[in-house]
């Protein structure tokens, strides 16, 4: 339930439209409902505002379509990340107006589009191509959650120069979302370039010591930038979420 | 070289005060510094809004010093972190207004006093008395690029209420940095109380297996709240410049 | 053969119903029998309370089933973990009588129910849906070994109201099993809820520096709270195992 | 404030000794108090039976002595633990009815004599004499937690006939604390011998691959025994702890 | 080439019976032979005593095979490990008096009986049931070089009684394997019992903290008994090495 | 665009053939190419001398056909790494001339034969027959760059007879790549035996603590010989391209 | 007490010259001794052929000094390892016929010279000059326990021809005990060469990712010659033993 | 005895100046020399074109004086690296020539200027002020095995703007050789400006995850640039030593 419901049903009791009862009842519901499998948190997007996310990784279709059947009461946005294609296609079939965005692994659906809000434009760039999806589910995570996003793809910093050729792009962002694997670099170089906060995201892309991500984890906490924090390998989506935290501030 | 001093010299320049020829000797240094074993960067408070910091560790005490003597020609403002007492002493004798923080082991020269600037206030929880040390490095640093900053310590997870005592605080600040070593949780916590973004620091607090800070530093970033973005080990010196970054926009 | 086998054969010598020699023959066999890939401890049930159980993993289905089948010769109750669905399928056909719960990967063989005993109840509480297979392998295990078991699931950090909601059920319990994967923070918290012993179990939920467990193991052997210790990763059994002994008594 | 001095305090109200406004303001300290460095959790013996414990390492006399002062008010026992000897003796000479014992780096004071309580006896086996002083911790922590204590030292599994020298003490324990480091090997042996709670503590004894006790450590979570449970690496007090939870029960 | 080809060869040389230039062409092969993917180690069983072994794993069945028919020549004991089904079909269908040992996943190819030699027995120990692939590639090596060997299985720590029905093969063995996953300790144990040299075998048996067999190594090598040494994880090959070289002393 | 099809261009705008305008849409696309997926750098070969290298793994089957389609304007060679034989098939249909090398996962496309160039020979050595995939990387890749490769396979130290047949290849080298796996005790080895530069390539080939590779790195990094450099694990393709450089200086 | 005293004593019972009571009562104190601190395990000399060598490390020197003493009414010869010099120069005031090895760290009191014995000469190996103290505490421990030793020092891979200038000692030895820190190299080399059992050991010389000698650990227990066995880093003590136990057999 | 003095001697023999006697019995020491503690290299300065250096860690500044003395014989340079102040005043006292490089920790002894040789000029480049002993090292060395040799220092990507200062520098070295600690992208970015081949080393400089330099060094070997390659952590002499060997191809 997000601030606009909350609202109507509240204009709603005052006008007669709901009575006391039916409301208490339903702003019970709001908070926390436990499904036996899950505790779906109601009125998460009152105090977030943004719903819980279901994180597919772990869950059968059966649990991710149960969860987004009660959320769907109550939001008007439902995101489900690291979904595989076999429990997509489930999640689809019951709710067909969701979609799903493969090389993301994310399911998105949104009753009404949601409206671009925030300060300004997150810029998402990722050192190589192997790192799109895990730039993807930064991208989609923070339109979902309603800003403006741009993106740049293979600007690593082998060839330094095809990152220059985007420098306005860069310095004209509110937040930085930096993907890349291998050794991790990119965000040290972007950060250096500007005044903003960037957001760092270390890829399982590589091979030997690349150690699955690791290294670029490491190298990210280690930049000799200091404007730069770091979320968890391959967590395009926690990267998405604190920019649109702090693009909305 | 702020914004304020390089307006100023460009209007000594307009209004005759400065012949072009000395302003533009003077704007050639603006740029980068070569002096052997450093080079100082005097367009990065131009650049970045806050001039380049001292990392202490690893530096001689006349290398500590005479990077702070070239950056004193240009900045109002110097930091120096992870200084120890002796060094910080051979700074100190040298430029006597410095301050230096024992505790944090930070050296702080403003020449004139920071103005509070930002959108609104960044808040320190730190999660016990160890972490202390931490904390007022990123409390220092903080106040020294312009914030208002609240603090609040020793309030782990172990105890939960005492976290709840503070919660106006927690729910009334615009980025919060939180400070634990041990477990590290209690960032997932906090973050799970507000809707702002949470940067959170790891300390080397602990025995064990907490493995010098790592055991923190990985249950940070595997947070099961989303608001979270984190740097590393002991690094309150960058979670503050982070949330300043933020607290600016 | 448990204490109640053991005292029922005993009478009957007294009674003269068993011969001596037979008693002997039969008692002979408590001890340790070779079959060759196993040693099956016979007395281990008179010695332990509860008969061995069989580590399902690395084991092929005849190995299983032929312990089993040594097994039950002298015991009431089986138990088979970490048993995949091709093997237990093959187990069941050979033993009708038992039970396979998939989602914990488990057989069990009770020829006769297994009545409750023991000083209080056992609450298993698990921080995520992903948690759940191991959380049913604590549940079924402690039922087997004639506990009474409570849990909640889906009681994650980031939300703590959704712990709340449970306190009464949570400061009732005897002994507290926690599992949770991520950042492994809800054992700290639970357990300065209470000032009962709180077994904690990391599981290999998460990814990328979730370390496939280590990372909730550590935090939770760093537990800011004294009342915990833990078991290995998704050991939902030995932490069962270890209430069940600490119920007793 | 222990449970005894609540009710004393209470039966003074309602006798009229203490008034109203005095045992409010005195109960409203019971909770959390808040001393810039450290929240003193005044209710924690009411809620937990036992008061907080200060971990010393990473504090300063100043602060050790400072939360010892504010404790006293309320507690009948304070511990102190990893206090080294010169943090010790500033402590000693404020609070001279305390002891220190040097080998376990522990500060007890017992205002009054703590009876014994507790279902039965806790034992406390080490390995080595080198691992003498974590299970001291653990002896003198489960004592001033109103335990019976048993110990035996240097019955490591390399001559395991002294082990077997104390069989009678082992089999009629309440609860076992089984400490080593090297190999860790110890628990396993003896949980096989017992159907009690054994709680492992791997010490930090060893060099090489011993990894300054993770060896001990994850041999201890791998026990092919089932009723071991195992705390952090040199964690004697939480041993004792735990085991303190665990014979009270 | 053994010793007795070599003898026969030059016999028959001096006999007469093979010409001397016959004989130069044939013990030039004797040394090394480049066939393009390896170097085929001819006078390995002259220079050691037992023919190089041809390590399965990474190579194709063409490979094998191919090896295979060259050492074949001049050796009468042919061995190669780690090999998967499928490669061993193929070998087999080229090779069809040599043996596929599935358990071990081993190819052994004995052209006339090995005679038993040796100073005594060789003893394999293994801790668990699911240790037994590794244990048998200990036992088939052995045997293979010529040695006798015992085996008892299922005898870990657990309960060490199951161990101690064994006590005399344990104590006149010359030398001993000793196999163990998990914790890894049953080496110590029966290192304590006998005054011969352990090569203790660690396994991958195991989840969560055994690391892969990390664990067990690990503890291994810290093992409080000093005469243990050991060898890589899950080599069974390399313990029966060189134990039967210990053993031929 | 290598440095002959620039001179070309240019000589035709000389003599006309070519109109400054078409020359310089065509020199734009020199430099960097955005594709979307991917920045195609154009100038690299004039750059570096060598085109960008397109390394498959992560990259989808379209992706690595568009951007050797791109790169095929302006190239005379590409190379594709760790290309599995799907992907392969789909670009050679696609590129007919284009050549697939299973072994090493390759993909080269030469269109016009590349001359060999240097200042000598690359000796590429492998120490066991299992390395021969990434030696065989390291090989394509060094004679596609223009240079004379020989290679000696399966002369790992432990029968260092092996290694000393081909001492004299060995001491003719201009740079030697030296590939390993397990100890990774080769490039010590034969370092010590020339006063050329050595390129050591680590391989994951092992098992138990060869830990992917990492235990055969370090040891490299750690060589007692001084003439030693390393790259990543199986980096066969990085080694010759280090080695090349070297060669051309 | 070795055999020669239990038999003397036996002799004097048999002869009345000690009474069957006090025979009794020294035997009894044979087994082991409870001081403690320590269990002197006064029949591991009969049950192991040696005596129990003190760890000196972790202990004090009062400790040492105590157990030698008991240790020393029954021993011929006592060991201690580890032994930093302010706790030896304790050990030798008290015990002034004992030697301290300030290289080795060991403490060796032979109150009688002892014997040699065994099958043939036991050979040390160092790969550099770093490795001495871990060599020479081999050397001791061996001829402490009754072997002629060899030994060679500063033959690292990187100069073979080091190394085969002592190929006929190498191949006379009956076992050899290979010391070697940074890649860990040697063993593989000199195992390669003969056909006798190798003790390999680690040592922690070098730096970077010679992880303390974890390199060298791994790479010697990946070696490419299977006569490898290996002990923990550092641990001259160790491989000195069983190489002694296989000397004997 | 380098080349010069080999010729020398052989002349002299031919002009009757040296008897062959003589000559025969010099050039036997030219081989290898057994000093107990060390075996020295005689013939390495002919064999690698550079005499063996000392690596000082882990030896006393007797074993050091005692080396160099033996090697001054035939050598014209001597250098002994990772030596302490003490050590190296011990040595000087000894060696008044030789000259000692604090920052660097290296002694250097040139009886005789070395001459510049070499292709061309080698780079190095330091990330930050911290890494200056390291870079030094490799100065150092350079220099004394003949090389012209060019430094920059502080030139990290936080500010690219200052490497880029350097270009031509850059882009006219034949050998780079690249030091950075903490991120460790410094040789990623250098390399991707030339094509010649880079030496990347690692420094130990940082805290936190740096992990001792293992993340700068993991970095380094996944650089998106391919034309790295590394050496070990803080090893400036065989990052030198390499690109020597390299310049003088």
């Amino acid at each position: 339930m997000n601030q606009d419901l909350l609202m109507r049903l509240l204009q709603h009791v005052a006008s007669g439209e709901v009575s006391a009862e039916d409301a208490a009842r339903r702003l019970q519901h709001l908070s926390c409902e436990d499904i036996g499998y899950a505790h779906i948190d109601h009125h998460r997007s009152l105090r977030k505002g943004f719903p819980e996310v279901i994180f597919g990784e772990g869950k059968s279709a059966e649990q991710i379509v149960g969860i987004m059947e009660r959320m769907s009461v109550q939001e008007n946005v439902i995101l489900a990340t690291r979904v595989d294609p076999l429990k997509a296609q489930a999640a689809l079939s019951r709710f067909p107006d969701a979609q799903f965005h493969a090389e993301a692994r994310m399911i998105v659906w949104e009753k009404n589009p949601v409206p671009v809000q925030g300060r300004g434009a997150i810029l998402v760039l990722a050192a190589g191509t192997s790192d799109i999806p895990v730039a993807m589910e930064a991208v989609i995570t923070a339109q979902a959650m309603g800003n403006r996003v741009d993106k740049v793809i293979d600007v690593g910093v082998a060839g330094i120069h095809r990152l220059f050729r985007h420098r306005e792009l860069i310095e004209s962002a509110t937040v930085l979302i930096v993907v890349a694997g291998m050794e991790g670099a990119l965000p040290s170089v972007v950060a250096g370039m500007v005044s903003r906060p960037v957001i760092a995201v270390p890829t399982s892309v590589g091979y030997g010591v690349s150690l699955g991500g690791l290294t670029a984890l490491f190298a990210m906490l280690n930049s000799c930038s200091s404007n730069v924090a770091v979320v968890n390998i391959d967590n395009g989506f926690g990267a998405a979420y604190v920019a649109a935290m702090i693009n909305r501030l």
